[in-house]
């Protein structure tokens, strides 16, 4: 097993991100509507992360961590809901390495499909019994394969946070000085990257991370002033945000930055991923569109400045997309 | 009525209309994914304007032709399947004009709602048995409006070729020099614009009209060197590009520089809103996938060079975008 460089958590890095990652990553579009904006009476902006390479943020943070990686590398091993593991397969696919993925074997099918499609060696484990990162230190040291870890990892941390260089600059061409910046949390990788980016290029804007009800691991610790854990790991649709507890890396920086946090119901992520059909024309995921449905939902709890949300990820079942759209689309066209 | 100022159509009207633009429209991304790309044996990108304000990139030619409007206009009036119409409708309302819009009474819902939800004021027409012409023609003069065409008209088309200058700008950004550039066709605002940019900045570039079966009035008026017309106007969900006839501005351009046509099915069109779905995690019309169906299932047609495709349009009614998620995602996602 060779271990990735040492790198501290700063703008610097984040910077250095960037640079990596020019003309590797796309410069997703800052959207809007005005139906939208009249629905939640404010400002509404959202960051179409679903539109990056393999349908997530998590492209960022894995060509950040595998494009510095020494030649001679034997290979590279993730553990993911899907996401990561996307993220990690291609860009591992970009360096001619070989790639193994840890996945939940109730992971969505398009996940588990695209990583295997993306050529990445699969193997599954029992999120309710198994603990994956055991078996990805393994197979890591078995193998003599590189962990890329989904958050806990400065070098993702800062590839995530190039998505808040964006945010910042794309906010300063639409004119925005101050706003509440609404970033689906896990982990935590992408909400301390876009903190720390945000800290240094929009000092007016407050990052609040956004959870599903019953997985508020985040906003409980930021509460409590120290690390909780979800008490457990299934249950919700919002797969690609249920993570045990906010990182030993993450956590720090969500304390300095970010929250109180929010949470959201499946049903409300689901009627998100609805309204961004219907008004924005992108496809976004459950747990994608924990940041959007907490805009819809939970503007009360917010005052009153203009909303940006990352829409961080659209790699959602199809059958899954239709029945939200069955469910709640008629609904919401007859409000709007 | 009033009538807009006479305008030749050129690559420098399209460079004016891109000034007048700048600011006013986005930016839309041009697109790709590993498994389109594999599934069609070469590179492919999507332009998708359907992330274009209003959902279509309806709103740049609208833009382009309200934006001149003289201080003192009374109004617009414009008529549309529902595309062109909310962009009418948002560009009259960022001018502070009233809009009347004539559409027919089978257009999808969601484009009828969403026009009157922008402050336009609908009228209903029955498509089979009257002409929108004519009904444009008398309201426009009755109540002093300026007649906004949907593609024969100088501005217009001027604006919908800024999305030509985008592409040629992106092409080159990815290092694409020859490519066949797939557009869904109507009257031929679109195809005939994005031609007329790409002959001044793109020449390696060639512009194929894409239409549905039964309704390729384009290609074969292409293909008799005179204008021809389709024997009916319903009968296929592509309802964004159900014409009459190429348009009398339109098909000297299209003849100079576009073709042949390529026909695609009702079946291909949802298949390539499901690949959209699935790969590029964009929302698109059946109208507005014509051009990827093309490329997906008339490749043999084609030169072995790149295909760019425009996703033109993304207001489609939920529940035919669940039926069209029920009825292929499991096949495709099975394929590949």
């Amino acid at each position: 097993m060779t271990n990735l460089p040492e790198t501290p958590v700063s703008i610097a890095s984040i910077e250095a991100a960037a640079h990596r990652l020019a003309g590797r990553v796309r410069r997703t579009p800052l959207l809007n509507s005005p139906f939208l904006d009249a629905l939640v009476g404010r400002p509404l902006w959202i960051k179409a992360e679903c539109l990056q390479h393999t349908g997530s943020f998590k492209f960022r943070g894995a060509w950040s961590a595998v494009s510095v990686l020494p030649e001679g590398t034997r290979g590279v091993i993730a553990y993911s809901s899907g996401n990561h593991a996307q993220g990690v397969a291609m860009a591992a696919r970009l360096r001619g390495l070989p790639a193994v993925i840890v996945m939940p074997s109730d992971a969505p099918a398009l996940k588990r499909a695209n990583t295997a499609a993306l050529g990445a060696e699969v193997v599954l484990y029992d999120r309710a019994l198994e603990s994956r990162e055991e078996i990805g230190l393994k197979l890591a040291a078995d193998r003599g394969l590189t962990l890329i870890k989904p958050y806990d990892e400065p070098l993702v941390i800062a590839g995530q946070g190039t998505a808040g260089l964006e945010i910042a600059e794309q906010a300063a061409e639409a004119g925005i000085t101050e706003a509440e910046v609404l970033v689906p949390c896990g982990g935590g990788g992408l909400t301390s990257g876009v903190a720390l980016a945000l800290e240094a290029r929009a000092p007016g804007f407050r990052v609040r991370p956004a959870e599903p009800q019953g997985f508020d691991d985040t906003a409980r610790s930021l509460a409590a002033g120290e690390i909780l854990r979800n008490e457990r790991l299934d249950g919700s649709i919002c797969d690609a945000i249920l993570t045990p507890a906010p990182g030993q890396v993450t956590f720090p920086v969500l304390q300095r930055l970010c929250g109180p946090g929010l949470q959201i119901t499946d049903d409300e992520a689901l009627q998100a991923m609805v309204q961004a059909f219907l008004r924005l024309k992108i496809v976004v995921e459950p747990g994608g569109a924990a940041a959007l449905a907490a805009a819809l939902f939970r503007g009360d709890a917010l005052p009153d400045r203009p909303l940006i949300v990352i829409a961080s990820g659209g790699n959602v079942d199809p059958a899954l997309f239709a029945t939200a759209l069955e469910r709640f689309a008629p609904e919401i066209a007859a409000i709007s």
